[in-house]
This record gives C-alpha cells, sequence and structure tokens, in this order.
C-alpha cells in the first residue's frame, strides 16, 4: 500500500496517492492559506475524504456547524403520537431557544397534530413547436401516450410512480409538467433520469417534431418559491395545527390570545404588502436549520420556507395556531442523508432510512409551527429585541416590559 | 482546575464542569442515541464547545459538511479586479462541478463586471391605531420627527445608518420601514436594537398613542421571497454581466448562444407562469453554497435566491449574460462569520473582517452569474440528466448528444 | 292603458305607473340634478328601461360610450379562416387606431393562428373543521363522493359540466374547487347555483361535519388577477400566434423585428420587476374595449388581462408574437349580452347566440395579439407619445424620429 | 351648407359631409348589418359624433349601459362629511342592489372615515447600456441632472409636478421611474408627454449614450396588477374604515360580527392561496361600475382593482372594517371625463371639474368598502346565491336560511 506525504510537517498528513485525500491535499497546495487548510483539512476531513466522494467535487475539506437540541415536540401525526427532540444546525443566536420554547408549549398543551395532504414531485421540461396549432397538436398527442410513459417508468427506477402528466402551452411552447411520487427519497435526480428516459421516447415516437426541446424549463418550480405551489404541493404538503389554552400563552409566552390574533394580522398583511408568496412568521430559520442537520439540501429552503400560518382566537378565549407547508421536500434515503453527520441527526429522530420520509416531513411541519408560535409570542411579548440582544452576547435573557 | 468524566469510556470525555462541553455532554446523557454522540459530539466539537457559546443553544456538537472549491472566478469590480476561488459547502454532485465551469468560462471570456447598486437593511414596526384619520395623524408625526430619530441612531450602534423612515398605512395601520445601512455586518440584529430604541422613542413622544404596537410585521420581507424587493433592494442590490463570445459557448458549453436564448426565453416564461419572484434559472445552490460555507445565515437563501437572469444574443453573435440579486445579505464581521469554518473560508477567499462586506456581495453575483451560465448550458447541450447521474454515482461523466 | 306625468314638461316623460320607468323617474324626483337627469334619462332610456329589469337595480337610465371599429382582423382559428371588425368600447384616444393598425398588420401577415386550449370555471366554497385530523377526513369524504355531485349537476343546469373537484385544504379548512365548463355563458352564476346544490347535498350527507361553511373563498379567482391561472385556466385558456415578415414590420410599424424584441426584454423584466401576473404590453385596453362593446362583464378585466406576450426573432430574421390568455371570461348568452347594445356589437362579429363563445374568446386573443404589435411597435419606433398628443388633441398624428 | 343622405330612408340620417357623422355611416355602409347599424348609429350617437372626435377613432355610434343609483353612502372624508348617491353602471344583476345594501350600512354607522394618504403617477422608460459598469455611470448621471429635469416640467404641464426620480438597474438596462402628481387629471398621457421632453433632454446631454431606449417599460405598473403598488402608490393610495355596531350586522346583514371574521380569514386566505396581488373579497364590480359611469378609464379597472379589506372583531364585540386601496387612478378633468355621460354621472356625485379628483377617490374607496361589507355579509348570511338567482330572473329576493 503506497503512501505519501503532502506538505511538509504533520504524520497525519500521509494520505494514499489515490485517494480523495490525495487529490484534495493537492488542491491545497495550490491555494495555499496554511490557516485555512488546517481548519477545513483537518485529520476527520481527511479521513472522511472518501466518504463524500459522491456528494461534492473538488473537495478540499469540511466545515463544522454547531446543532443545538430542542424538544420535546409531540406530535399527533399520521401513524403514531411521538415526542421528537429536534438537532438544529445555524449559528444565528436565539433560534434553537426560541424553537425549544415553542416545542415545549406545543408539547405541554397535548401535541400538534400533523398531516401529509399531497405528495409530487415535477419534472416540467418544454417542447418548442412551429406554431400555436402545431403545438396543440403534439399536446394532444402527448395527452393520448401517457399509457406508454407510464410503461416506461419502472424500468428506469424502483421507487418512482409517475401520478400525472399535464401540458402548459404558452405560445407555440408546451410545457409537460411530469409529477411523481418519490419514495423515501426527495427525488429531484430520480424525476430527472426518469424525465429524460420519457423525452427520448417522445421524441422518438411523437409524430408531431418539436424543433428543439429543454429537459426543464422552471414550470416545475425547482428551489424557487413559487405562487403556483401554495394551493398544490411540490414535495410533501404537511399541515399542523394546534389549541394553545390561554394559560400557555399567558404563562409560558407572557401575552395574550388575542395579541398574538392582532400580531397575526399585522404580519399577514404586511407580508402580503410586501409581496411574500403565502404569509407566515417565518419557515426559513426552523427549516434550514433542520434540513441543514438531517442531511438534506439546504437551497431548497428557497422553496420550502413558503406556506401560511393562520392564529384565531377559539370561542374559549384560546389560540387556534396552523402552519401549511405546500413543499416540504426532504428524504430519509439518497442526496446527504447517508452521509455521517445527517446520520446521526436522524438517528437521533428515529427516522434514518426507508420508510421514514413522511414522518420526516411531519415533524418539519411540527417544528415550523413551534417556531411561528415562539417568534410571535416574542414579539408580542416584547421579548424579541432583548432576546436577541441577550443570547447574541452570551448574557442570561431578562424579559423586560412588553409591547403594549 | 475541576474536571469530570461523563459516560463510562474514553479518556477524551473529560470537559470541565462549567464548561460548554460538560453541559452538551449531560444533554447527551439524556439523549442517549451513542453512535450519534460519537458523531456530533466528537473531539473537535468538544474542544469547540465554548467557540459556539454565542452562536448557538443547547449545543450538542457539530455536523460537518464536505467542502468544493471552483474557480478562479474573475470579476472585474467596484476597485479591482480579482480571481477568486470559491469555496461551496454542499452535499449535492454535480455542484461545484457546475459552478466550476461557469466560472473558467467567465473567466476566459475576460471576467464578469459587478457592482453593488443599491444598499440597505429594513426593520418594520407596525403601530395600530383606532381608525384612519387618527392613523393618518401618527404617520405625519413619524414623517415630522425623523430627525429625532437620527439622532438617536449613533447612540446604539456604531456602524449603523438610518437611511430613511417611510410610512406605509393599511387601515388603521401605520407600518414604518426604517431602513438603514449596517456596514460590514449582515445586519439584522442590529436594525432591530436600533429600531427597537426608537420605537420605545416614539410610544414616549408621539402625541397620537398608538393601542399597540410589533417590532416587526414583516414588510420589511426578512428571510421571505418578496417581490417588493425585485425593482428595490434588500441586503445589497448587485449586478453582474459578461459577453460570451461565440466559440466559448460552443466549445466549453457544447451548445450556441442561439440556444442559450432560446433556453432563456423558456425558463423566463416557465418561472413566470409558475408565479416565481423574478426569473431565473437557478439562484438557490450556489448561494446556499457560498453563504453556508463562509459562515452566512443559510436561512436567507429564502430571501436572497430571487432575482433575474437575462440572456441576450448580440449583434456580433455572441452571448450576453447577466444577473441580477436584489437581496444580498451578506457579513464579514458578526454573526457566524467569525467562527472557525467560515474564518477560514473567508481567507481562502481574502474577504475576511471589515472593509469586505460589499466585495462578498460581488463574489455572490458572480457565483451566481457562474452557475447560471453552467446549468443553462446543461439544459442547451444536453448534459444535465448525464451530469448528474454521472457525478451522483461516482462515475465519469460523458457527455452524450446534445438536446436538439 | 295608464299613464302618468311625471316633473312638469315634456310630453316624452309620460310613463306607466307601474313601469321600471315610472320608477326611474321617481328616483329622478328625489335625486333633482335637471340636467343629468336630460343626459341619462332620456328618451331611449325612458323607453328601454324594462329591457334592463334582469341586469340593474334601482335604474335611473344609461350612459353612452363611443364605439369604434378596427381591423379586418384575419383569424385563422379552429373551426376556420375569418375576417373579423372588431367593436371597441373605449373614451381613450388613440385606442382604436392602434388596435386597428395591429390588426391589419396581422392580416397582410395572413392572419394569426388561434386556439382555444383549456376551458373551465370554478367556485369554491370553503369548510371549516374542528382541526387538522377531521379536515383531512372531510376531504377525504368529498374526494369519495364526486360521484353523488356529478349526478345532481343536471338536476340544476342544463348547460353546466362538472370537470373536477379538487380538495385544498389550509389549516382545519377545507376549500374545495368545482370547476365546470359553462357552454356559452360566461357562466359564474351557473357555478354558483350548482356548487350551492352540492354543498347543500355535502351539508345533508357528510359524515364529518363542518363548523361552518361559506359558497365561495376566493380560491377561484373570481375578478381578480391570480398567478394560479397562469398555468392553468379561468374561463377560456387562449393562444395566438403570428410570424411578421421583416417588411411588414419595417414598412408598417416603422421599426426592425430586432428592436421589437429588445423592447419585449425591456417591458417583460420592467413588468417581473413590478410584480405583474405575467408579462405583456397591456391586455387591459382591447380586453375592456371588447367586453364592454359586447356585453361583457367589464369588471371581469380585472381577472382577464393577466397572461404572457412573446416575441422572438426568427431564423429568417420575421418576428415571431404570440399571446397566451389564460382567463378569458366571456360569453354569447346569458348576463349582458342580450341587452340591445351588446347584442348588436356581436352581430357586428358574426357571433351572437349559441355555439360563439369559443370564438368569441379567439377575438380576444387576436385583438390582443393585435394590440400588442401595435402599442410595442410604438414604443420602438418612437411613435408612441406623439400617436397619443396628436389623436387626443384631434390634430393629425405625424410620426417623427424613432427611439434609436 | 352642404349635406347628404346616406342609406335609403330616413331624414334623420342627413349628415353633413365634412361631419364625423357622415364618416360613421360611410363606415356602416362598408360594414352592412343593418340592425346593428339603428342600434349602435341611431339618433343620438349621430348627434353626438362631434362631441367624441377627441375620445375615439373610426366612430360608428355608441352603446348604451344601464346605470343605477347606490347610497346614500356617507363619508368622513379629508375636507367634510358628505353624503353620496352612487352613479352604478353595469349589466351584472344584484351588483347595484349590493352596493347600496353596503352604503346603507356604512350610513347608518355614522358612515366611513376615508383618506387619500399617498399620490403620483409613474412613466417608466428604460435606457440599454452597453455593460453593468455604463450602466451605473449612466444612472449616476441621472441621479445628478434631476434639477435639469425638474427645470423642465413646467414647460410641459401646467398640471403636472415631478415628485421624484429613481433609477432600477436590471442587467444593464436602466430603467427610471419619473413619479409626478397630476392635479385632478388621471394623468397617463401628461406624464407621458412630460416624461418624453425629459428624456429627449437625458438623451441630448447625457455624456453617456444609451444604445437604444423605450419610453415606458412596463415597471409604472401601468393598466396591470403588479405586486409593488400594494406598499406603495400608482394614482392615489385611499383608505377607508368604518366600524359597524353589532345590531347593524345582526338585523341588516343578518349574520354577526363573528362569522364576517371568520370569512375573512377564509378569503384572505383563499385569496394568498390563489396568487392575488392583496386580499380583498372583490373590488372589481364596483370600480367598474363606478369608473364606468364617470368617464374614467374602465381599463384602468385590472390595476386599480388590488389591494386589501381587513376585518377584525373589537373589543366591544363590533365588526371593523378597512379597505385600502393603493392604486385610485381617477380624475375629474381630462380623458372621458368631459364626456355627455360622464359628466352628469360627475354632476350627480357633485364632483365635475376641477378640484374634486381626490374626493372622488374617497368616493372610490367608500364605494368599495359598502361592496366588501355587503358580498361578505351575504356569503355568510348564505344570501349569495339566492340574490344573484332571484335579481337575474326578475323575482322577488329572499332571505333563506344562512350558511351555518
Amino acid at each position: 500500500m503506497k503512501t505519501m506525504t503532502i506538505g511538509q510537517t504533520a504524520d497525519d498528513r500521509v494520505v494514499r496517492r489515490d485517494s480523495a485525500a490525495f487529490d484534495a491535499a493537492k488542491r491545497w497546495q495550490e491555494l495555499g492559506h496554511e490557516r485555512a487548510r488546517a481548519r477545513l483539512f483537518d485529520r476527520p476531513a481527511r479521513e472522511s475524504a472518501e466518504v463524500y466522494r459522491n456528494n461534492i467535487e473538488n473537495y478540499i475539506g469540511t466545515i463544522a456547524v454547531p446543532v443545538g437540541i430542542a424538544g420535546p415536540l409531540r406530535i399527533n401525526g399520521t401513524d403514531d403520537v411521538r415526542d421528537y427532540r429536534l438537532p438544529l444546525a445555524t449559528t444565528e443566536a436565539a433560534l434553537v431557544a426560541s424553537y425549544n420554547r415553542g416545542a415545549n408549549v406545543i408539547t405541554r398543551a397535548g401535541g400538534c397534530n400533523v398531516r401529509v395532504v399531497g405528495e409530487g414531485v415535477s419534472r416540467t421540461p418544454m417542447f418548442a413547436l412551429v406554431d400555436v396549432a402545431e403545438a396543440v397538436r403534439f399536446a394532444d398527442w402527448i395527452d393520448a401516450a401517457s399509457a406508454t410513459m407510464q410503461a416506461l417508468v419502472p424500468t428506469v427506477t424502483k421507487h418512482g410512480r409517475l401520478q400525472s402528466v399535464t401540458c402548459v402551452q404558452e405560445g407555440n411552447h408546451v410545457y409537460v409538467d411530469f409529477r411523481f411520487t418519490t419514495g423515501d427519497a426527495a427525488g429531484q435526480n430520480m424525476v430527472t433520469f426518469v424525465t429524460d428516459a420519457i423525452c427520448q421516447r417522445i421524441l422518438a415516437e411523437s409524430p408531431v417534431k418539436p424543433r428543439y426541446w429543454f429537459l426543464e424549463a422552471n414550470l416545475s418550480g425547482d428551489k424557487k418559491a413559487s405562487a403556483q405551489t401554495l394551493a398544490g404541493v411540490r414535495g410533501r404538503r404537511v399541515i399542523a395545527d394546534v389549541v394553545l389554552p390561554r394559560p400557555l400563552v399567558t404563562g409560558v409566552l407572557h401575552t395574550t390570545p388575542e395579541r398574538m390574533v392582532e400580531y397575526w394580522y399585522a404580519g399577514a398583511l404586511g407580508g402580503v404588502m410586501s409581496g411574500t408568496t403565502g404569509v407566515q412568521g417565518h419557515f426559513a430559520n426552523g427549516l434550514a436549520a433542520l434540513y441543514l442537520a438531517c442531511g438534506q439540501d439546504v437551497a431548497c429552503v428557497a422553496e420550502s420556507a413558503t406556506g401560511i400560518t393562520r392564529m384565531e382566537l377559539t370561542d374559549e378565549g384560546a389560540l387556534y395556531v396552523s402552519v401549511t407547508l405546500p413543499n416540504v421536500i426532504v428524504g430519509t434515503v439518497g442526496g446527504g442523508t447517508g452521509l455521517p453527520s445527517a446520520r446521526a441527526c436522524l438517528d437521533l429522530l428515529g427516522l434514518a432510512g426507508k420508510g421514514n420520509a413522511a414522518a420526516l416531513a411531519e415533524v418539519c411541519a411540527g417544528a415550523v409551527l413551534a417556531g411561528e408560535i415562539s417568534i410571535i409570542g416574542a414579539f408580542c411579548s416584547g421579548d424579541f429585541a432583548r432576546a436577541h440582544h441577550s443570547l447574541s452576547r452570551g448574557a442570561t435573557f431578562q424579559r423586560s416590559q412588553n409591547s403594549e
């Protein structure tokens, strides 16, 4: 077994010549920056270089992101009632504390109801025809050929199922929305490969020939907040709600259900006036921290952090809170989920591997519900500025006068 | 110096009783999950526990995310021409390879022009009045009192500057948009603290008393994609463009400028029909990877991944490409930027510390431009599915027939 | 035959005591304003009072709106090729002249291709349940009960057909999208009555009882621009395109295909940055004028004036132009279409009465295409300001230097 | 004085050879359609042909639209308290009845508060530069040259005032937002002419020469619903609110404040999920009917029918309702306002001519408020379907069981 030393100093820099670590070491020779190298390309980063082979190119090491734990968060889900401890990876002070507080309030209220009410991931190629009339003929052929497409799917993927094929015409362009379920994978690559195969078949068999085509032309909403998803779904549409008895709101959140509802109005219409996709306090923080910890694609926060929070006063003076997330795109197999950190965090949740993607989506919704309750509570009690001030400076947090 | 051992086994588990590591160890005793503990709470995570004290609560360790290097990317920026090597943290196969390709094409074309054309971060409290008429009186008072507010700012922050104060009335609600520049910090906390101080003064001095108020009511667009930003700014508005000579497009991207423009039409209108905020191929991937590597708040991808890509054919048959990012919210001081990983990645860029935030924003725009060129090139040449297939399976990537 | 005189003067004020005109005359007695009365409640307005009985309440007379004629506009439609003369009701100077010019260019290019590619009008009631879990049960029951609903439809309407029933859940709220085809009627009332009947049945039979419900809760997009329609349909989705040979562009529009494409980029991205629904030059003018002339509901301009214009340079240097209107909501029976003015205008088009709604929708798209070509041509040649200046002042219009 | 007869029959067809009526008669000779001619080109249409000369081209006659009267509507406006009778032109059954009911409820509650809180109409040319860097230089020059532009304005218009000049850069394109107040005119033409003059000066004087430019490039939001307006203004931003005591809600609207608030939630979030611009029940109907009656540009409904309705329960159990209309674009001089019908309707309102545009905008907001209260009341009481059914069939309307 041949080895070699890169750099001048430490024994722990010995790596195999044909290894990913060797390649990384060579890159560092070119980059210089000895101190950065020491930090990013430390021993664990060298030792795990092979592990990341299929998840990164031009590897130069790893970064570390701190993880905090929030909860327990009780979820009354589709299958059972479970208490989750949430691993949240972030460097934003007060984030974990806030989600922890929200989770505790929910759990003390008996847990939140969570359901996945829809599922589907699209790939949307576009075919360019000569004119509007020809495009109609092409779309008609596609509509008629869906059985053929259906038959093709199992030859490409074990886990993907074709749900629907929908043509959307714009001028002489025909977009085709191929929608799949993707099992326990987030599924973006899966739908790419299957759709590519279907398109090759279309091009071979369609009597109407497109002038040109593209495998994806942005109608799918991939990694972009899109209005179309709000009443539909991309990934999983997940909904969570809870009723918080008045004493929990006053005792733990230091405000009242009425004030929380007043905030909701203000925040919802503030969002509407700024032109956001959906109305909400803040889905991005919790989703980013959970996605990052659990090996999900954190770029998907761009699409997942859309949806609707609703707060209403019940007849009994309690606070009803719901969150609707139309676009939770998570998996428990594939992508980054098998990498060491992600696997550890999924283990903590009890959701590693097959059969767990829907439950992970439920956890995302429950976490977002916790975050909404806590942050809106903080705005109502006047704690928001003070909590951020204290926690980001390491001081003890003192709640002061509320916002009234 | 008192120490104690948590758990049964290893000497490397010795931590001080009053330390952050000790607290984390106690959490693990409760959590169980020995294997997860071994991964998340390894020696470096224990040793660096104190480091993260002001960035995380309920610390239980760290996750590792692999980093790849892309570039060099030549940027003809406001101040100088510089070649950057981009550290990108991701677990998505093909991402680094794609940005690397885009960066190389840009650099071979002489680099991209990048400019920051606007700057400002808002905090937007809402004040509830009795009725429309009273709300007008309150807003008028605010308009008249801006000098007082201006005077208050330097007493709270050294780096923040109040740019403007704008009242937006909805019914009997008055939202006030306090807009600041925040120096080299991303600035969300800074604007929170200053606005809180200003609001306390408003409440004390305004002759028209609000019934209630909230420090932030969602008009700012904080961590949400918002339409209002497209023609405005949140953080920094950064614009990059480049002209790619035809031979670069055909030789490196294996397609033509005409086909790239055709894709642009398809993708732009696909985005429009799906109701996205702006039109683009894909800003989220590169921004998420760069933000994560450089200690930026990755939840901000929800807002930053909006904007506009434009591709046009020049009279000479070359390809003009521009990206407009109205909402790059980055800093080189504060937040997570001082943590070890982030500091290392910023060092690699040569952009750690004061005086570098605008340049970091330029790098973001340049990277996004590289990503757009490469991914749209891949859709045009037919490489997209194949590249993802190969790289996510560790195989050698073979470009095959293009999409024509 | 009993009559009476209202007011002191003219013989033409004799109206029957039990007539609509009598009621109107009484209203004028209360209103006063003799001059306004003379204008609005002139002889034709008195004589036609009965005619409007089912289209207006508290009738006080009629207003007159001038109509201009544009065309011929050649449409290569689904069924045949036809030349239309378009009646346009407006008081905006230059509008008819501009559409006339666009229509002539299209006709000289051989006419435009137009197709209706989708059809459907929704009514979307909302049912409030106790919690998320109960809402899922309710929605599941709805999904299972669609056959029963289907059976109910013919008992309420002869012309409406139920296309689909789709549940959209938000928190503990279930919106149900009942989508119908409505024959030759615009159909908003038809879908209201049928949906009401279906909902009564749901309330009677569902084992899960809603706490409360509303017959329409805004998911339908009724009379509001909505992003969801862009890739879908409300009313009819109609698409028109044409290729304009270069000599027509230079000779008639006094500009070049290249400049038109450059305008398209500018206008499309201007629209995107302002947050419009779709991208276009200007659908509202032509639709409003045509709707108004033809007895359509002009308030529907709020929803219909959305969609997409696309302009591309062809390989031969000609100009490809298409318009996609997802939301043309017109009828040739019912509503105001039977009233005298509307009937006359529909007669002019040859589209009065049954069997003509789809063709009328095609005319709308063709007219909008004409408008886009003409207005964008005017912006490109520099004629826009001058045409408006001249025509609104009665002067002869002189084209001057273009915008280059 | 030479005259001639067109057609075979009636003396009333005698028109002057050089008259607008003569031209119209000639058009009818070509069109044929005797019955349509009789209806559209009746004696008043012939006699008033000259009147419309500057408002229409290719004149062929007039259409009649029935007008109903609603109110009185009490408005506590900026200047005084006034009771208005609203002329509403429509052919939609139940519309006038519904607005009438809403107006009466408001008036019985003491009237609504209405304020204009902002004003401005933009024209937004676009200048194309070579690259991003050159575009920055051009924009900087524009920023510095605003005094020169300011000086130019009075030479072109007596009534327009330049409020602000704002550059918005996208790639190498610079959009310039010229914002004006336009006195008592709606002002679209006024801002066109002034902006044209300013642009000519820019082109002559700017040291940085654009490659090409367009006088308007869609950033203004002209006749399109745009998200940017929601927190801003186009035309006038007008706000109205009222508190409805519980007995009025139960007695007149046959529902409760609580149910109205529940509807508001349902409708607001239904709107959000469908991707509307703002959240509201239905602004389009009332605005279209009022615009049409009063000679406003009814195509502007496309932009004006956006905004926000809010309903909240007060501590006393009454119903707070507000409407915010950011985009009321009306005038009392110019455009169609001087034409006979419009003048009559403006006279009825007491708002014809100079000094009345702001008050007319207030009436628009008050009318919309009335409409929202009535239609939402109808959805809550279960009256909606029945009212439309009865009134569109001429039957007596019977309220039946409510929606509970």
